[in-house]
C-alpha cells in the first residue's frame, strides 16, 4: 500500500463515469418529504484515517439519512449492553427483504439482525429502556461522533414516517406480540422514526464513519467501543447491511456500509478511510443506484478492499 | 502490523484453550464412511504469503474436505465463464440452511449462491458443460492449487453420498423441472457427489486456499483468474459462506472462508496469510466447534482480520 | 331418512361419553375475561327444522362467541355486497392457522377466507363502510337471527382483546400497508374485536344458525340471502371454518360449522338440523375439545352428515 | 326433492350454455400424450343411484385420469390401513399448489393430504407394502368399481411422466430423504405414473364414483369400505380434492369431488348421483375450465348439492 493513490482525481473520475447513471431507478416516494427531493443530485465524501478529506459535487447537502441511523443505534447499544445485546436480536442476513414479516413470524419475533426494520425497532426499544431520554441522547451521540453541532431530526419526515407507516407498524405490533418489545409500542415506533428522520450531509457520515476504522480509540458522547467490538459492528454491517443485496455490494464493493432508502450510503476501509455517497435514486432494492456505482468504482480504482 | 506475531505460539496456545470443547458437538454421521471417523482429532495449518507454515497437531492428517470444494469448483467456473456465471446462480446470502428446497422453490430454481447445495450442483453442471473430463480435471486443479500430486476422490464416500443423498436428488431434480440443469441429471449428481469427496489434510488447504490471498497471480492447471475476480470470490465466501451461520463466522472470525461437514474450515486473510483448520465435531449449523474456536481466537490474537 | 331419530337421548348419550375429556385441553387465557371462566363447563343445543329444540348441560350459559360472530358478519357482508365481496377477500382454506401474517404478506395483503382473523377484518372494513353505525347494526342483526334481544357485547372482553390484541393489530397494519382497509384502522380493530366480544348460549347460536338451514326465507334486519347464497356460506364455513383443522373437522364431523376461541361452535346440517356446542378447553388448534366430540359423535350416531 | 328432474335436458342445456367457453383455457402440455389430445372435446355422464344414466356429447370417450386416480388409491389404503393411514398422511387442504414443496419441508416430509402429489406417492407406497402385486390389482379394483374389464393403463402416458417428472422425483427424494417412503424410490414413482396414466371414459368415471354415493355396500375387488369411512373419504374429496381451488369448487358446485390435469373431474352427491364430466383446457390452478362451469350448472339447476 506505499503507492501514491491521488484520490481527489479519482473522486472526479468516477463521478464523471456515473453521470450516465443520473436518471435510472427511482427515488423513495412513500412519504412526500422524501418525494418532494431533486432526485437529480450526487454527492461523495471521502476522509482518509490522516485527516485528509475529499468531495464532489453535493457532498455537503444534508439528506436524510434514513437507515443509516441504524449502525449509529447499533454502536450505542453494543457499548451499552456488551455481547448481551446479541439475546435480542441476531447477526446473520435475512436473505429477505428489509421489511418482511415471514422470516419474523417463523422465528417467533426474533429479528435476523439489527439493519433489517424489526431488528432497528428492537434496537430502539433497548436503548429507551437503558436512557432517560433516548432521543436527545441519540442526536448528542450523532452530533458528537461526526463532529457537527447542527445536525438534528427533521420533524416533517418523522411525523410522515408514522402516518404513513402502517408496515412498521405490523412489525413493531408483530414483535410486541411476541414480547420482544418492552416499552410502549408507540413511543418506541416514534423514537424509531425520529432516528431514521435525521438529516446529515456526505462529508458528516464520512467524519462520522471514520470512527470505525479503528485507528482512533473510540468514545463519543459516553459510549466507548473497543477495537473488537469495531470489528465486529464492521462485520455485521458486512453480511447484513444491504437487505437482501448483501451479497451483491460485498461482491462489487467490498466494503463494510449501510445505505438508506434517502439514497445515502456509508461505508468503512477499516485502517484506511470512511466514505459517504448520496444520491436519490433508487435501485429495485432499495439501495441508490450511483452510490453503488460510485463506490464500486472506489474500490476498483483505489484497490482498496476489505478483500 | 509491525509488529512480530509469533504465529506457532499463537496457534499452540489456541490448541491448549480450546481443548475443553473436544467433545461438544457432533461428528456427521449421514453416510457411515464419516460416522466411522474419530472426532477427538484436531488439525490446524496456517501458512503466511511469505512462504512460513506453521502447525499443530493432526495438521497433516486427511479428511472430507465436502463443502470446502465448493470453493474450487466455483474458483474454476469464474475462470471458464467470468461475470455469466452469475446468470446461473446468486451470489447473496441465503438466510436458510444449505439443503433448504423452500427459497429453490420460490425464486424457481435459481439457488441464492454457489455454496449452498442447490448452487454447487449448478456449478458443477456448468463444469462439465465446459470440461470434457470434469472429474479429471477437477482433480488436476486441486492437486495444482495445494501442490500435492496425491490428492485424490475417495471413492467410498463419493458412493454413499449417492447412495443416502436423497435430499440432494430432490433439489436437482426441483433444479432440473426448473430447466437450470443442462446435463444427465445423474451424471451431474454423481460430479458433485466426486468432488465433495476429495480427501485433504489442512496443509494441503492452507496451501490451496494460500492462492486466495491475492499476493500471486492467479493461475492453476490452466485456469487464471484476476486479481479483481479473487476479490469478488473472497466476498462470495465472505457473505455466504456458513450456510445460516455466515453472520456469526463474520462476527466471530472476520475472514472469507468455507467450511464442510466433515468438519474442516479454510480461510483467507488477504494480503496476509491462508489457515485451515479441522475436527469432525459439528455444531447444530454443521460447522466444526473447535474449528469455529481457533479461528476466533487467531483473528482476536494475531489482531489480523478484514475489519 | 325415515327413521324416527330420538335426539334427545343421543345428546344425553353423547354427554355421557365425552365427560371423561372434560380436563383435556386448555381454554383460552390472552385475556383475562376469558381466563376466568370457569373451564368445566358444557352445553349443547339441537334445533330441528321443523322447531323442536332438544339441549343438554349449559345450552344457555352465555360465553363469548368470538370467531363465531364472522359468519354473521359474513352474511351481512354478502347481502350487501353480493358477488362483489369477494373481491375483498378470498375463498380458499389458508393451510396455516387462523393468525398467520406469512400467507398474507406474500398474497400482497388478500386474505385468503373472511374466517381467518385478516378477512374477517376486511369484512369488518366492508362492514363500516356500508353502514351508518355498523356496531348496533351488527347487534341488531344477531338478536333478530336468534330471536333474543337481551344479546349484546361484552364491553370488558373487547377492551381487553385491543389490549392485548398486537397480533391482530399487526394484521390490520399490514392489510392497511396494502390498501386492503379503507376506515380508521383503530376503528375497524375496535369494531372487529366489539363482534368477538358477543355473548350467547348454545341455544341462541342453535336458533340463529337454523337460518343456513336453508328451508325458511332468510332476511334479519333488513340482510336477505337467497337460497343459493346461503348454500355458498355453507361452502365456506365448510371449507375455511376450522382454522388449519377444517379437514379434520370435515373428515370427523362433516358440517358446515364455524369455532371460537371461547369454546363455542355453531353447525349446520342443511335441510335438517343446526346446532351449537360450547366447552372453554381448547385443542392445541384451537377448537373446543368437547365440542369436537360432541359433534363428532352426533354425527356418527344420527347419520346426518352432508356426506 | 319430491319434484321431478329431467337430468338428460338439464344436461343437455348446460352443454349449450357453456360451449362458449370451449376455447378458454390450456390443455396439459408437459408430456407429448397429453399434449396432442384434441382440446375442443366435451364429455359428461351422470348416473343416479337408482341407476338411470345421463349423458352428452363425448361421454365415452377415454382420457387420461391422472389425479382422479388417487381416489381410487386412497379408498384402497383405507380398506387396508384403516384409520392407521393418517399416520402416513394428513386430511387437510393444503393451500398452496398441488405440487409444492414448501410445505412439505416445513412439516418434515408429512404430507398434508393424499391428493396432493407428495401424499399420493405415500399412498402408493403404502399399496406397494401390502399387496403383492399393486400394479395389477389396482387396475382390477378400477375396473371392478366401475364394471369396465377394458380399462388399462396408458404405457406411453406413464413413461412420459417419468421420463419429464422431474419435479415428481423431486418430492420422492423429499420424501425419502425423511423417511417417508418405505419402498425402492424409482419403483415408487413407476406405480405412482402408471396410477395416473390409466384412461377412463365419463361413463366408466361416473359408474365408478357411484360408488361413493353410500347407497350400497361398498367392496370392490376385496376392498370394502363402510358407510363411515365412505363418508369420511367424500369429507377429503370435498376439502382437498382441487388443489388450491377447494375452496372454489366448494363455492360454486358444492360437491365432494377430484379433479385431474387430463381434464376430467368426478363428483359424488351422497345418496344420489355421481357424475362426470371432462374437457381438456384447464384454468391457471389446473382444473378443467368447461368441466367446472358444467358442474356449477348441474347443481345450480337440479338445486343438489351438500349445502
Amino acid at each position: 500500500m506505499l503507492k501514491e493513490i491521488d484520490y481527489q482525481q479519482i473522486l472526479e473520475g468516477i463521478y464523471q463515469d456515473i453521470k450516465v447513471y443520473s436518471t435510472e431507478g427511482k427515488q423513495a416516494d412513500y412519504i412526500p418529504a422524501l418525494a418532494r427531493v431533486n432526485p437529480e443530485q450526487f454527492g461523495m465524501c471521502l476522509r482518509l484515517t490522516n485527516g485528509r478529506e475529499f468531495t464532489v459535487e453535493d457532498a455537503d447537502t444534508r439528506f436524510s439519512i434514513q437507515s443509516i441511523s441504524k449502525v449509529f443505534a447499533l454502536a450505542m447499544a453494543m457499548s451499552l449492553k456488551g455481547e448481551s445485546i446479541w439475546e435480542r436480536v441476531g447477526k446473520e442476513p435475512s436473505g429477505t427483504a428489509f421489511n418482511s414479516l415471514v422470516q419474523l413470524e417463523f422465528e417467533k419475533g426474533f429479528p435476523r439482525n439489527p439493519f433489517i426494520n424489526a431488528g432497528a425497532i428492537v434496537i430502539a426499544d433497548v436503548l429507551m429502556s437503558e436512557l432517560t431520554d433516548a432521543g436527545t441522547t441519540f442526536l448528542d451521540f450523532v452530533r458528537d461522533i461526526s463532529g457537527n453541532k447542527t445536525i438534528t431530526y427533521d420533524r416533517e419526515v418523522a411525523r410522515s414516517e408514522r402516518e404513513y407507516g402502517f408496515l412498521n407498524a405490523a412489525i413493531a405490533n408483530l414483535l410486541k406480540s411476541h414480547g420482544r418489545i418492552v416499552n410502549d409500542l408507540e413511543e418506541v415506533l416514534a423514537f424509531y422514526f425520529r432516528m431514521c428522520s435525521v438529516t446529515m450531509s456526505c462529508r458528516d457520515l464520512a467524519r462520522a464513519f471514520l470512527a470505525f476504522t479503528n485507528v482512533e480509540p473510540f468514545n463519543y458522547c459516553g459510549f466507548p467501543l473497543t477495537s473488537s467490538q469495531i470489528k465486529r459492528l464492521n462485520a455485521v454491517m458486512q453480511t447484513c447491511g444491504f437487505y437482501d443485496e448483501a451479497g451483491e455490494f460485498s461482491y462489487l464493493v467490498g466494503l463494510p456500509g449501510k445505505s438508506g432508502v434517502g439514497g445515502g450510503i456509508a461505508a468503512v476501509c477499516p485502517g484506511r478511510y470512511a466514505v459517504a455517497v448520496w444520491s436519490p435514486r433508487l435501485n429495485p432494492k432499495g439501495n441508490s443506484v450511483m452510490g453503488m456505482k460510485a463506490l464500486e468504482l472506489l474500490t476498483t480504482r483505489t484497490e482498496e478492499s476489505i478483500f
